[in-house]
This record gives structure tokens, sequence and C-alpha cells, in this order.
């Protein structure tokens, strides 16, 4: 059950309201959008008299109830969409952000050439993967606190904010000066690291998990914004089908739901979607015609020679071409590549 | 084994050719493209020398073994794309082929206005079931050859080619004056029906199995182009996944690939495959962004009454939307809306 | 909606009960099982008033409306289980019948040998493929009609029932001495064929499609059932999955709630669902567990040298210690092995 | 690559062994068999002459090189099966041991009640949640830190080894008097989880991820023995299909996959396969008949009231008559109740 409150209302009134429904056994989300504030109820509500709940208190505007489980990223909870700021880049309604780099930080040269590239062709944003979760405990593990230490040198040297994966939530500290925190598509159902990120205020990006429904991931992100942050991205980067010819099936339908049932920003990632490099490009372009509010694309200036995932890589002149097609088509969707 | 003939090569020339290789007991697919004429080798080509096949007759240009089972489809055998017409419409390469109607045609009246209203807004060839293939023996099963007659009259009317799913081969007769014979995903490994259809000379619009790899595809393709008829239009209509908020998932990434290794038009079905409205419209979009020649778009002057699939169904004006929508983007993409 | 109809009712007052609903707008399904005979309303009955229909109807003993879409093979309509009969050979309730033989009849000598050697082992029903429906189009198709005169030798050579699979219709003539006619996974869907073989009397094994759920499978059986043929087996072959390492998934829990939604007898496919000979003998005994009324197995004299599925197939040793095996555990969930 | 040692090895050369081949920069593996002990080097082997390496070092027998990636949990690296003996109790060939209990422990009185139930249908291990991952942050999360307490109060009372979910590597210490500790399917791929608890010597109960293939199992299960504990117990939950009737599918071939792939031991889950009631006895069966070594089972002693996953709980009376009817089916697979 959500309640949403009239313009200007005293944030006295606004606590006061809140206390009393927790005096009454039940837990509150309070969600301040740029149009109205709204207060969502946790809760057995079925008993609750909505109509009277509405007249007997003058600051509501008007109560809603909520058959769906995710309440605080619902976007009956929250109609404006939530545009979420990383330094100066904005992710979310009316920009296309593109973040890129490696799949892995290899080396400091290296991420920082990458970086100067890629901030030259367009993208906002960097990547680079320090910690690597792989199947085999035989594989490249990624350059763990080495590598974030690269990325934070390309950083400073380019001045694009940061994204890597954090795979459990005792690195949060390691990850201090990381802009924004990644959460890999086989955490997406480790709760106690989805808790953690929610207790502290920085962006996180949730990749949906290789066989979760859209449902099972809005009640993931439901999980951090519940715990007290609101600064998600939901990233679509593929579904597990019966298909072989590809490492995954993007599944650009789950964008389009996920923009309509969420406030949250929602970007695609069509690099591991694909597996195939030929493939980035056309999908990323799809991404953008359906709706996505960016993209997440893997770069390397040396792709037969990434220690991971080369395959799928573009390398740096293909991802400014691939820039410059997208920049034609974001004006097409008054969009801004940011 | 392919082999890729030199320019000009006379008739005769050619007839013996391959003469000569069915006597060794190859079956052989002659595929004539407008940039050059291939033969393609059917059976256990491993013995055969491709060297000394090449050296020793002067109207081969180059040979090539394919390692994939498709070869009258694929890419290798017929570099250029295969361009389909029908009637005055041209469905392939340069061009984004819209196919519109309602999902089942109900009355003559009611298929004559959505024909006059979705051919303004710019659809080229006309959609409507007549046999209906339903999961329930009790649910309406479509008008049949009463439906075919109706469906015939919007062509008369309008002059836009008319296709409609075929159910099975002793059908044929009675399809005679539809433009284009569909075989729906159920029968997409109907192999007898496919061989039936490859006899005859008419274009196919085969779809893609609810859950048949992109490999599957291209084999039943093959069916039908290895009987003789090379007028296979591949559709992408959805496929069936975990995911359960959608009614399929459009599989996007296989558009690119069907594009990739065959030289068949491809195009896509967003209304089966998302199964809600409003996803139609970006999926559309998105299959003009990844490639594809065409989508078909179920469309209904009054989707709530429609007999069946109304909630994906357009309504007309919607539909029109949706065309002044892809005529910007298909410019962008440098493609004849057509 | 379905009437119970009290024990003994005149031929003439059911004709008439029926009749009276027919010329209400209803179709009706008469169910005639051991312990009681039924009739089945198809139709909108929503506003029928079940009460008053029974108060008012002495034949009637009760009612009960079916929230399932299929009706005459619902084990509400039909409660007992239904055996069918094929020579002598009983399946269903209180059996566990053996289907075996070679993926693909390949000569006279071939299938006699198999036939014999089976029926030795304990096999009631031989299987053979003379129609094969093929991936590829140049892939063995089978020996056709040829095959089916050979597998008719056998029979009479050994006086064992057969099945084999129909490919379209139009062989149901050709049919005519075969037992059994298998309906293949992928035309699972065909609904010209279930049609057809339902306007037959003939048993019919029908087979779940790779990718079709357990709802649409009943859906397929009451295609055949409301066309008049009762006799339908249900066999689960496995299901298409994101898992690589075996062909298909078996699914028995499929047979578990197949088993209990309907009357009719369900066998298990081990061969086709693994694709592996090592699990076709473990999975057999599974499906024995799980309940199911038999199995149909693939066994051939020469598995390394068969023309079609000889990784799956069993050889006719490794059959006779899987029947030694299915005896024992077949005794002790009390089955007759026939 | 695997070297087979003779029988009888001295440990110091078989240390030197080891040390020479960890200096020329490969990982090391050390096997101890009951029939023989085995070495298995991790690394680029390509370039490893096998034979010169056979012949030149008197303590191998033979040697094999090894094509799939998991190599500690590698059926050819240790032949003989794994036995993990948990107290008294015996997990792996020559028993079958079932592990039964609540989906969730909801109060001391409760657990031991329940224990002392199954403990006289035959149960030899007890399960309870305490920590429960939820999809929902609003469901139920278990009785936590106090739900461990009532676990352990009831292994107190009956003397049964417990095993209780862990859901990240800081609860270790929690778990201290915890005899199995379960890694859920969510966390099949939690890396960081998995080497924490290859660090400590305790048996680990894996279950396999909802969409993960079995080779990722296997090299999920290799991250833990790679870390230093060969005590993995795997365990098939059910996979994720298209099929909505079941909760999951339960995979009854990869059960036996499992078995030939690797010489760790195998259960099955068929609670949380089917979701549904009526279906864990006959799942349960078919483990058994399939080569499973054990079963983990849900009971409560109140379905009705479960806090968590009802529907699929057995309440005791059914439990009991479960462990009646395996026992006379464990006793014709010549395995052992334990």
């Amino acid at each position: 059950m959500v309640f949403i409150l009239k313009p200007n209302v005293e944030k006295e009134k606004i606590e006061h309201f809140i206390l009393d429904w927790e005096q009454k056994g039940f837990s509150t989300i309070l969600s301040v959008g740029t149009e109205h504030t709204a207060v969502c109820l946790i809760g057995n509500t079925a008993e609750v008299d909505l109509d009277h709940a509405v007249q007997t208190n003058d600051i509501i505007s008007y109560g809603k109830r909520i058959t769906e489980q995710y309440k605080a990223v619902n976007r009956t909870v929250h109609e404006d969409n939530t545009i979420i700021r990383v330094g100066d880049v904005n992710i979310g309604e009316g920009y296309f952000t593109v973040i890129s780099g490696p799949c892995s930080v290899e080396s400091e040269e290296q991420i920082i050439k990458i970086a100067r590239s890629v901030k030259d062709s367009g993208a906002k944003i960097l990547r680079g993967g320090a910690f690597k979760p792989r199947t085999s405990p035989y594989a490249f593990q990624g350059k763990k606190a080495e590598g974030l230490e690269m990325l934070k040198a390309a950083k400073q040297e380019t001045g694009l904010p940061i994204v890597s994966e954090i795979m459990n939530q005792n690195q949060i500290d390691l990850f201090d000066d990381v802009d924004i925190l990644q959460i890999g598509a086989r955490n997406m159902q480790n709760f106690d690291l989805l808790r953690a990120v929610g207790e502290i205020n920085k962006p996180v990006l949730l990749k949906r998990g290789l066989a979760n429904t859209i449902e099972e991931f809005l009640m993931s992100a439901e999980y951090i914004v519940a715990s007290g942050n609101n600064n998600v991205i939901l990233c679509e980067r593929g579904i597990r089908t019966f298909e072989t010819m590809t490492r995954n099936t993007l599944d650009l339908s789950a964008i389009i739901l996920l923009k309509q049932k969420s406030h949250l920003p929602v970007i695609a990632d069509p690099s591991h979607a694909a597996g195939i490099r030929s493939l980035v490009a056309p999908l990323a372009k799809a991404a953008l015609a359906v709706g996505a509010d960016g993209i997440m694309v893997e770069t390397h200036n040396d792709p037969a020679k990434a220690l991971c995932d080369g395959a799928q890589s573009l390398d740096l002149l293909q991802f400014n071409e691939l820039m410059a097609d997208l920049k034609i088509r974001a004006a097409v969707e008054n969009k801004e590549i940011a």
C-alpha cells in the first residue's frame, strides 16, 4: 500500500505519519521523487482500510494498493524516473550512458590506454574487472586489489568514473574509490551481499542472473533499496536458453518491462549476452531502440590477446565506430549520449 | 563443397558439370545469384580432392568446403542477399517490409477495413489467419476456406499481396491465390509439409519453432530450398524460455546470426513474441536496428473484441504511429519501408 | 462441466440427455468407464446451474465443474485408469509394457533378428521407424513404405504387435496393419494430424513435444480423444533445456503429474531423452519407480553400425539385462511386465 | 594430467615428486584413494611429455591426460567412490542416506519433535534452515543464530548429525557445531564462499544452481576440493525449465552422469525440485533407482502451518511411509538405508 502525499508537506508531519504506521507494526519506505513524495507500507496491509486512512489524514493526496511484491522499486510508488548521478554523469531518463573498458584490468598501461580511447569515442564511465568470478578455479581470477589500483590510476588520468565487480561484502572498504559497485549475474541472489551494498550510499550496477525472471530481478533490487540505497542501475546481460550459437540470449523485452514496472534506470550488456564480437554493435543499437538508458560494452586494445572474454570484445576502432552510429540514433530517440 | 563458377559460363557447360557430379553419386544444388553462380555438392565430399577439381575444370572460379549442414541456404554458397519479390513488393536487402493484419480473419468487412487502414499507414503485405492452429480443440479454429475468400476480397480491394498460414500439404490448392504461404512455428519441423511447399514456386514465410535452434531453423529452410523453392523468408517469432512475464522471448541475436549465415531475408514477429501490446512497437524498432528485413505485426480494428490474440494486437491508430516511427528510423538505416 | 451418471442407466436415456444438451448449444463427450459413465459438456458452462441440472434429472448421480481446459482426457471425467488393449497386450494400470526395437528399420533380416531377441527378453511390442523425421534433408530418411513391410514381416514372424511413426494424415491407409500409430515429438501440435488419427479407431502413441508443457501435451491428446479415439498412450521423451551433456532432459515429474491429471496410460522413452546408452537402463528403472505404465527402448543388433541413433541404442544383450532388472523391480511395484 | 602412483610409495618420495612439479610452475592436487594415490597437475600440461615423465620416475604406475576442466573431482583422478563420514553416518557407495527435517527451524519444540520422528522412521541426518535465502526481503528470513541453537538442541536430544545452509563466509564460526555446511543453489557460483568452505575440513553439501550445467556444477565442487576440502556431497535439486506445473524439473539424468564423471557422492532433493507434496515420494524412489547416494526430504509436523515451503513438505506420517517404501527398494539395489 502506498500513500502519495500532497505537495509541500512539512517534514515533521511526514515523520509523524511514518512513526504512526510503524507503531502499528508496519515497515515503511519513504520515496522522495521530484514530482511527489510517497510513503509505502510493508506488511499485512490486507486489513488496512485504504479509504479511511486517506480521508482521516490531510497530508495524503491519495492511496493505492500495490499487488506486486516489489514496493520500493515499483513505479507505482515512485512515478518519475530515477536519475542516478555519478560524478558529472547522469544515468536515466534522457540520457544514453555508455560504459566501456576491458573485461579484466591487465596492466596500468593497458587500462589507461583503453580509458583514454573510449573517453575520446564518447564513453562516460570506465569499466574494468579486478576480481573475476570464473567457472574454473584454474582460470585467471583477475588482478584483484592491484587491479583496482590500476583502475583508479586510469580514473585519475582521464577523469572517468569507474565501475568494477565486487564479489563479497568484506571487500566494500577496498572499493572505497570505485564509483559504482557492480554485482555480477552469479551473485544476483546473494542476499547478504545485496543487503550490505544497500547499507552504503553508492551506486550499484545489478546484473540480472542468468536464469532469473524479471520479477526476481526486481526483488533483488528491492533488497538493496529497502536496505536504504536508492542508487540501483539494472543491467540485462542475457539469459540462459536452449540456444547454443550465442553465449546467452539478450532479452530486450525485459528492458521494456523493467522500465514499465520500475523507476530505476536499465542498461544492457550486449557483450556478455552475445559472446560474439559481430553481434555487439547491432544489439547495442537495439538496446537504444527499446528504451534502455545505456549500455556496458567490453573493449580491448588487442582482443586477440585479452586474458578474458576476448571473443566478445570490440577493439578501440570498432568501439569508436559504434559510438558514431549510436550518436546518430540517440538523436532520433531524443537522448543525449552521456 | 561449393564451386563458385566463373562469370558468363554457358548454360550447357553448367548442366554438363552438374550431370558429371550426379553421376558420381552426389546431389547438387544450383544457386544462381546476381553476382555469381554456384554449384553445391551434397553427399560424402570428404574424399573429393577440391584443388584437383578446381584445377581440372575451367568453368570453376574457386571452390570451398562447407562445414555447416545447411548448404543451399548457406551464405557461403550464395554470397549476395536473396531478394524475394511478391507482386510489386520486395523483401530483402535495402527494404524493411511491413506485413500487417489481424491474427484471424473474422469477416469480409473487418479484413477490408483493416487492410485499407494498414495500407494507408504504409504496410505492403496483408496478413490474416484463416486456418488457426490452437492449443485447444475447443478454441476458435479460424474461418477456414471462407476466411481465405475474405482475405482474397481484401486483396482485390486494396491490391495488397496476402499471406496466410497453411496447416497441411493437402491445402496447397486452396491457397492458390494466396501470395505467401506461412508455415507456423508448430510446423517448423513438419518435414512433409516443408517438402510439399518446396515443390511449388511460391514464397514461403517460415516461422522458427518455439524451441528450435538457429541451426535447426536453417535446416528446415534447407528442406524447402533443396526441394526446389528458393523463395523462403525466415521469421523469428520468439522462443520459449523460463521467463513468464512475456509470451515468448524475442531472440534478436538470432536475426543477426541468420543474416550472417544465410542469404535468405529474415523478418521478426514482435506480436507473437511479446504477447503484450506495449512491447510490440519497441521490439519492432529493435528488429529494424539489428538488421531485420521486415516485421509482421498484428493489428485489429477493435483489439478488445478480437477472436484471437487481442492482447498483443495494435489498434489501427497505434499501428499508424508505429509506422511513422519506423519511417524515421528506416531512413537512418538506409532502408526503404516497402 | 461433467455429470457422473447413476449406474445402469438405459442407453436411450443417456442419448436423450446428450441430445438435450446439444440442442442447447453444447458439445458433449460421453465417457464410458468400468466404474461409471460420465457426460462432459464443452462450451460456455459458466451460466449452467449445476445444482439445478443435477436435481432435475434423475439419471445423474452428481456433477462437477472442470476448471482445466482438457476435458475428455481429464481424470475428473473418467476416474478409473484407461487400459488400452493391443492384440494380447495391455497398456495401463497394473502393467509395465516394454516396447523395443531399432530406431530405424534397416532390413527384413535385421528387424526379424531384433524382434525375436527382444521378444525372448520380454518385450511385448516391437518398434521400428520406417518414415524418419530428420533435422537434415540429407540424412537417412528411413526405408519408408518398404520399411513398413519389413516391420510387418517381423510381426508375422514373432506375433509381436508393431508401432511405427506416421508423419502425415495421407499415410493412414499405408499404416493399416500397424497396430499403434506413433506421433512424434515434432508433430505433437500438428493439429490436423491429431484430428485425423482421432477419426480412426486405432491406438495412438503420442510423444510430448520437445518444449511443450504438460498442459499442452494433454490438450493435444484432447484433440485425438475429442475426435472420437480414446486409445491414446502418452509418452514422455525428454524436454529441451539448457543442459547440453544429455540430448534432452527426461522429465519424470511429468509422468507423475500426467497420471494424476489424466486417466490415459503414460510411458517413457529413455533412449531419446538421454541420447547416451549408459543412461537408458537407470532412467528406465526410474520411470518404473515413478509409476509409468511402460517404456519404449531402442535396441539394435549392432549399435555401432546403426543408420540412426546408434549412440543411444542398447545392444540385445544389454536389453536382456535391463529386462531382468526390470522384472525384479516390477514385482516390487506390483506390476506385470507385459 | 594425472599420475597414478604405484602402491606403497613412501610419503617423502611423493612430496619430492610434487615439489618437483610445483617448481616447474604447475599446481598439484594430491588425491589419496583407498585403492591408489594420484597426483594431478594443473596448468599448461600440453607441453609435458607424458611417456617421458612416466618412464623417468619409478614411483609412477601410469599417467593419463585429463580433457575435462575438473580435475580433483574427476573420476579419472580418483577411481573409487568417495565415502564421506559424518559422525556414524556414511554417505556414498553402498548407502542410501536420508536427510530430513523442516525447510525452516521454527522453534526448539518443533525441531526436536520432527527430529525424533524422522529418526524413528530411519532418517540419519537432520536438516533445518536457520538462515533462509528468500526472493523477497519481506519474507521470513529464518530464525538465524537462534535457529542454529535450536537445531543443535535437536542434535543433542537425538544424536542426529545436522546440516544447515550457510549464506556467507563470515558465518563459518557460527556453524562450528553444524556437521554439514549446505551451500544453496543461489550460491553455487559464489566462488569466494566456495573457497572459504574449501579451507576448512568439514563436509559440504553443494546444491546445483537452478540453471547451471553439470559441468559448471562439477567446477564449483572443484573450487572446494582444490582449496583442500575433499568432503563434498553433490545435490541435484531441480533445474529451471519452461515447465510451470512443477517448481523445477528434477534432472535425474544428471545424477547418473555426475556419478560417472566424479567420485563424489550425489544426492537428490525431490522436495525443492517438485514443489508439490505428491511428487516427493515417487521422485525419491526414482532417485534411488538411478543410483543416487541419498536424498534430502523436507518434513514438517504441520505442513499447512509451515513458515516456509509447506506445500512441498511431507508430514511425519507420510515420511514414515516413504521410508518403508524406500527400505524395500534399497534392498533390491543392494544399498543400506543409512
